[in-house]
């Protein structure tokens, strides 16, 4: 059981910060990334069609033998973790949850911001989680869609970025949150702006080192870690062709990927029996 | 054969600045809108899909009965428009030659810019089409991928989208292009800051009216205009739930939609037979 590898899945490339975040704790694991590129956004798609992408990917992984499976992505962690969790027989991890802790644990002033996709915001599974914690912990949420063209665009660091995080932030600030969960997985690249606009009284929880660190702890606690003088070896996978993957990857993890496969998809046929000719 | 609708499809919801001309040029037509939300983006897929998909929704128009067909995206009319023109018997117009025709005409340096998706840029349709129409014009591209996700948010005339601006631009002002082409459908919207950015000597290019007005055209033309004392009719189909694209349809277009029906779409299935298992 140790020697198998991690699976970790996301609708895209965001994801890759959080396998940053478990290959830095666990170096000596081995780990299967699947991006469903050519389905993404899944923020647009129903709770159904969602749930059967994760079931479809998940059941591509487990033949591929993993011992874990990472759900990376915050709107298949809010809608389809009860469903993966009952149909696999190894531990599911989803994203929202160890940061939701993180957040309760941190908060002094019991005033927590949340700041995601549009999704996600939408969608209230922090909030959700956070309340389910501690019902007295307030939750302030702020959607900030131009956060992820940023990252992919490279803008991490320029005057674009500090002013787009100035303008999203203020409200959070004067609302004296003390802690800030940042809900989107290509958020952590843009951490350093975001606390200098916030100031050095919050503290980020940054969800991809809190599910790696949830990852560990399983692991470790079940006995399924590889002995730690391994060194892991990790595979890629996506839907779509991998160009797009790789360039924005590159920039999330901060280095070279190594290979990347395309799993084939079979394509959507149109069902014009169903169209509604709005007569 | 005038009392016909006119067809237009996009990929998502940019399209709609197309059409939102082709009303203003055209107000006594009727429109049958499509936008392939649930398909969206096809800047990543292959000519392939792109052109399986165009003629998919084609059929779909022609059932409805429209007199000619619009295709108001950048990478479908880059890809498809040879296929459509040959697969039908009504005319089609894509994006590209208008906005070509009209840069090449409107150049005194004979240095045209031209800006779009990173997609757009990258398949050099702008670029052939105007060495096409004159081998002496010098095309100096930008792609501006924050631009769309600005317009989406509605940034359309903050110091976010000023900035973003002239990060962009400073380069093309520099080489001295007089005339520059908003190569994607989205940025009309970003016309003032762009103009701005630009100064005054530099002529912007709207892909958007330049297309209405070749529809026009080709309508007059033919004999295929309605009485302009007509009120056209308006309908909308999009292939994902219809809540995104009505809520940034109404900033593209400036007012409300109308209905916008969604039509139902075969959900694609995975072929784990041709996975390449990375080992």
């Amino acid at each position: 059981m140790p020697w198998k590898a991690i699976g970790i899945f996301d609708s895209g490339v965001g994801g890759l910060t959080v396998l940053k975040e478990i290959i830095k704790a666990l170096p000596q694991e081995d780990t299967i990334y699947f991006g469903d590129t050519a389905r993404f956004p899944y923020g647009t798609k129903s709770p159904e069609t969602i749930i059967r992408y994760s079931l479809e990917i998940a059941s591509f992984l487990v033949k591929r033998d993993i011992k874990l499976l990472v759900v990376a992505c915050n709107t298949a962690s809010a809608v389809s973790l009860e469903a993966l969790t009952k149909k696999l027989s190894i531990p599911v991890v989803g994203v929202i949850e160890p940061g939701a802790r993180r957040a309760v644990s941190t908060t002094r002033s019991r005033k927590v911001g949340v700041i995601g996709t549009e999704g996600t915001i939408r969608s209230s599974a922090y909030t959700k989680a956070i309340k389910r914690l501690n019902p007295d912990v307030e939750v302030i949420t702020q959607a900030c869609p131009l956060f992820v063209p940023l990252v992919e665009e490279g803008w991490i660091d320029n005057e674009v970025a500090r002013l787009a995080s100035r303008t999203y932030l203020t409200g959070l600030r004067e609302e004296k949150a003390d802690t800030l969960v940042l809900g989107c997985t290509h958020y952590p690249l843009l951490k350093e702006i975001i606390a200098e606009v916030m100031g050095t009284g919050v503290r980020l929880v940054d969800s991809a080192e809190e599910t790696a660190s949830t990852v560990a702890d399983i692991l470790r606690s079940g006995g399924m870690l590889r002995p730690s003088s391994e060194k892991g070896n990790h595979h890629y996978f996506v839907t779509d062709v991998p160009a797009g993957f790789i360039r924005i990857g590159k920039r999330l993890m901060g280095g070279e990927l190594g290979d990347v496969h395309q799993v084939s998809v079979e394509e959507p046929v149109m069902n014009e029996e169903m169209a509604d000719d709005g007569s």
